[in-house]
C-alpha cells in the first residue's frame, strides 16, 4: 500500500472536504498523507480521524500547504477562488497532480492556473461526475443530429440551500446544446419564464429551476417535437460520486505530461 | 334517440370547437342540434360535417345563438369573454344549460354570467378535464397535511404556442396548495428564477414552466422534504379530454336547479 | 434533557440499527438509553460510540434486552420476526412503547404481539415513512374517485440488493386501490408481464419491479386513461426518513393507552 | 406537383394505413397514387376520401396491388408478413422503393425480402421514428462507456391493448444495449420480475413492461449505479410520428441503388 500514490485534501474541514477525505480513506488505490485548512482553524495540529468525530487516522491537519504538497503525488481541491490559485503555483512547485473542483474562477484565475500547468498536470472540471460529463458530450452530439423542429429544454432540480440558477451544469448542457446546434448560448438562452411571454422563438434553449428539499442534482435535456420527445436525464442522488470523479482524476494524472485536462480526457469521452 | 339532450356548439369552427362537435357526434347520450359562428364565417349556411371535410350531419352552422339555443338542451361555449357573457343571457332565456370553458373573464363578465345563472344552469371550469380537477383537490389536502418542512414547487409543461406562463392550470394548483397551507399564494410565489436568487424562502411556492413540440399539458406538483418527495402528476395528451369533460357537464346539468357550478360539482369530487 | 424519554434500539449493529441510533443521539427530544444486540456479537460490552468508529456516547452494547428496556420508555425494534416477539413480551413488561419496523411476521407472530399489545402500545408499520403513507391513503382515496375506464399500475424501484418482487410498499400500494375499488387484489394482481400477455384485462391492477444501483426506493401509482393520466408518487431518497418515523411514532406512543397502532394513527391521517 | 414520387399505401383501410393516407396527403413533397386492400373488402372500388369519411381525393382503392405499384415510385407498406412478402416481390418488379413497417416477418420472410432487395430499394424497421432510432444508437454508445457497475433496465409503457410485452422497440434497446457491452441478450436478459427474485445479477439488462390507457409508447433506458443515474428516454405521443418516418424513407429512398437499408441510413444516424 505504501507504493500508492499519496493524496492531500485541501479545505478539508468543509463538507466536500470530508467527503474527500472519507472517499481517500476508503480506497486501497491511494493514501491520505496530508490535509490542508486555513491557518486559525482550530483542526489545525488535530489528526483528522479525531476531528471528525471518529477514531485517529494517523493524519495532521495543516496550515502549511507546501509541506503538505510536498509528500504528495496529487492535491484535491474544492475551495476558493484565491486559494485554489495559490495552490496552483505550490502544486506545480511539488509537480503534484492539481485536481481542481472549485468553481467560480474569474478569467485572471484560469489564467493564473494555466500558467501553472506548464509544469504540472492540472486537471479541472465543473461537475467531477462520470455521469454528468457523459450527459454533456451526449447532448451535444444529439443536438448536433436533430434540427430545430426538436425545441430545447434544460431542466435542473436542486436542494432548497442553492443560491443560484440556472445550475453551472445546467448552463453546462446548454453550451453542449449551443455547440452542437452551431449556434452562441447567449442569443438563444431563454430562462426565468413568467408572466406574458409569448411563443416560445423557433431555436432557443430554455431552462428551468426547481428547488426543494435536499435534491443533490438532477438535470434533464429535453429535445421535444410534434408528436415525440427524447429526454437525456442524469440524476445524482449522492455528492460521494463527485468525490469517487476527483480520486479517479487524480489517479488518472499519475502518468500525464504536463497541461490542463478536464474529465472528458479523464473518462475518455 | 331523439330523447337525449340536444346540444348547441358555439364557436364551432374553431379548433375546440371542432373538437367539441366530434364529440358530441360520437356519444350516443346526446344529439347535435345547432352550431353557431360569428356573422360573416364561411361556415355559416353550411352543414357543420361537409364544413370540417367530411359528410353531412344534417345540422346547418348559423349566426343566429337564440334560435339555435332555443332547441338545445345545453349549450357548449369555449369562446371569448364577450361572446360568452352574451351566450350567458341566451341561453338563460332558453332555459338551456350553459357549460363555460372560456378563460380570460374579468370581474365584470363573472358578475354578468352570475346573474344569467339565477334562471339557468351554469358549469363554468378552468379546465374541464376529469384528472386535473381531482389533482387540484389533491394538491389542496396534501398541503394541508405537510407542514413546510415539503417545499411546493409546480412544474408545468405545454406546446411551444402557449404565451403565458406558469399556465393557469399550474396557478390554480397553486392556489390549491396554499389554501391548504392557510396562506395566500401571492404571498408565497416564486416564478422565474433566474439569476442569482438566494437560498429558496422556507414556505414558497415554486412555479416553472417548460415549453416545447405539442405538448397538450403536463403539471406537476411536488412536495420535497429531507429524503423523501410526493409527486402529484397529471399528463393530458389529447385535447378530447376537455371535450369530455365539457359533454359530461352539459348532461349533468339537466336535472340541477339554477346555479352556477363547477368541475368539482361534476365529479362530485 | 433528562426528562426526555429514553430509547432502546435492538439490532443495533445493523445497518438499520445504526442508523436509529444515530437519528437517536442526533435528536433533542430523546436520549439514547440502550442498544441491544445477540448473545456473542462482538459489540456487546463496547460502548456504541466507538464500536461505530466514533467518540464514545456512554451506552454499552448489551444482550440483555430486558434489563436495558426496564430502564426505557420505548424500544425501537427493525430485527427479524423470532426477535421481534420476543421483544414485544419484553416490551410489554417494560411499559415501554414498542415501535416494529421488522417485515415477514407471520399470522402466529402478528397473534403474539396482539397479545403484547394488551398491556403496552404498539405501533407497527411496514413503511414507517411520512410520505409513503401519506400516498396510501392518497391511492385509497383516487382509486375510490375514478372507474376502471383508469387503468391502474403500480411501478417501484430498488437497489440491486433486493431480492423480492414487488416491493412489500408497492403491494400495500396495490392493496389500498383494490380497497377503494372495493375489489380483492388477489383477483386483480397482475405482475410479472412476459411475453406473449395478451391485452390488459379491465380493472387489473399492474405491478412493474425495476432494480438497480443504490435505489432506496421510488414507487408511483398510475390511473390511465384515453386522453390523461394521474401519478401519485414517493421517492425516498436517504433510509434516514424510515429511522426519523420510527423516532416520531416512539415519541407519540408516549401518552396512548395500550392497543396496536399504525403509522396512519401516528401521523393523523 | 406531378413530378413529385407517386407513393401507394398497402393495408389502407387499418388504422395505420389510413395514418399513411392522410400524412401523404398533407405533404406537398409527394402524391398519393394509390391505396391497396386484399380483395372483397367493402372499400374496393370506393373513392379512399369518400371510405374514410371525407370528400374524395380522387384514388380508388384496388386489390390489385401490380397495376398500383406500377404507377409508383414508392410503396409504404405496414400491413402482415404474408402480404408483405408478396408485395416485396411486386414492389421489386415495379422498381418502387418498398418502406417495410410490418414486424412479426420469420427468416423465411426476411430471405425473401432480401432476394427481393437484390433489384429495388427496400427499407425495413421495426420502429420508424427519429427519435426512437436516434435513442438506439445512443444506447448502444452508452452501454459501451459504462461499465457494469451500471445496472440497465430498459422500461416501456404502452396502451392496454398491446399483446406482448416487452415491446419490439424495448427489446431492440436491449439488444442495442447488449450490443453495446459486447454480451448476448439472450444471456443477461431479466424480464417479468415477479416473487422471490433474489438480487439482480450483475451484467442483466432488465425489462418492465407498463400496460394502461391510450398510451402510444414511451421508452426508457436506465443506467444505474452507486450514487448516479443516466436515463436515455424516448416519448411518442401521436402515431403519426411513423408514418413521417415512413414517407421520409419513401423519399430517401428515391436516388438510392438497391439493396436493404433500415432507419439508421435514412437519419444518416
Amino acid at each position: 500500500m505504501t507504493d500508492t500514490p499519496g493524496i492531500v485534501i485541501t479545505g478539508g474541514s468543509g463538507k466536500m472536504g470530508q467527503m474527500l477525505i472519507n472517499t481517500v480513506l476508503a480506497s486501497d488505490k491511494c493514501r491520505l498523507v496530508g490535509v490542508v485548512d486555513r491557518a486559525g482553524h482550530d483542526w489545525i495540529g488535530q489528526d483528522v480521524g479525531t476531528a471528525m468525530g471518529g477514531q485517529p487516522v494517523g493524519v495532521i491537519v495543516t496550515d502549511d500547504a507546501l509541506e503538505a504538497f510536498a509528500k504528495a503525488q496529487a492535491v484535491i481541491d474544492f475551495t476558493a477562488p484565491a486559494a485554489t490559485v495559490a495552490f496552483a503555483e505550490l502544486a506545480a512547485q511539488a509537480r503534484a497532480v492539481h485536481v481542481i473542483g472549485t468553481t467560480g474562477l474569474t478569467d485572471d484565475d484560469l489564467a493564473a492556473i494555466n500558467a501553472a500547468a506548464r509544469h504540472a498536470v492540472v486537471v479541472r472540471a465543473g461537475n467531477m461526475s462520470l455521469g454528468v460529463n457523459l450527459l454533456v458530450k451526449l447532448t451535444q452530439k444529439v443536438a448536433a443530429a436533430l434540427d430545430e423542429d426538436f425545441d430545447i429544454e434544460v431542466i435542473e432540480a436542486h436542494h432548497h440551500h442553492k443560491v443560484d440558477a440556472p445550475s453551472g451544469t445546467a448552463l453546462m448542457l446548454g453550451e453542449a446544446a449551443a455547440e452542437g446546434r452551431g449556434v452562441d448560448l447567449k442569443d438563444v438562452r431563454d430562462s426565468g419564464r413568467d408572466g406574458i411571454t409569448g411563443a416560445r422563438k423557433r431555436g432557443d434553449i430554455g431552462f428551468s429551476a426547481i428547488r426543494g428539499g435536499d435534491i443533490v442534482g438532477e438535470h434533464d435535456v429535453m429535445f421535444a417535437a410534434a408528436g415525440e420527445r427524447i429526454v437525456l436525464r442524469h440524476l445524482a442522488t449522492d455528492r460521494a460520486i463527485f468525490a469517487r470523479g476527483a480520486l479517479k482524476a487524480a489517479l488518472w494524472g499519475q502518468d500525464k505530461g504536463p497541461g490542463e485536462y478536464d474529465m472528458m480526457d479523464v473518462l475518455g469521452l
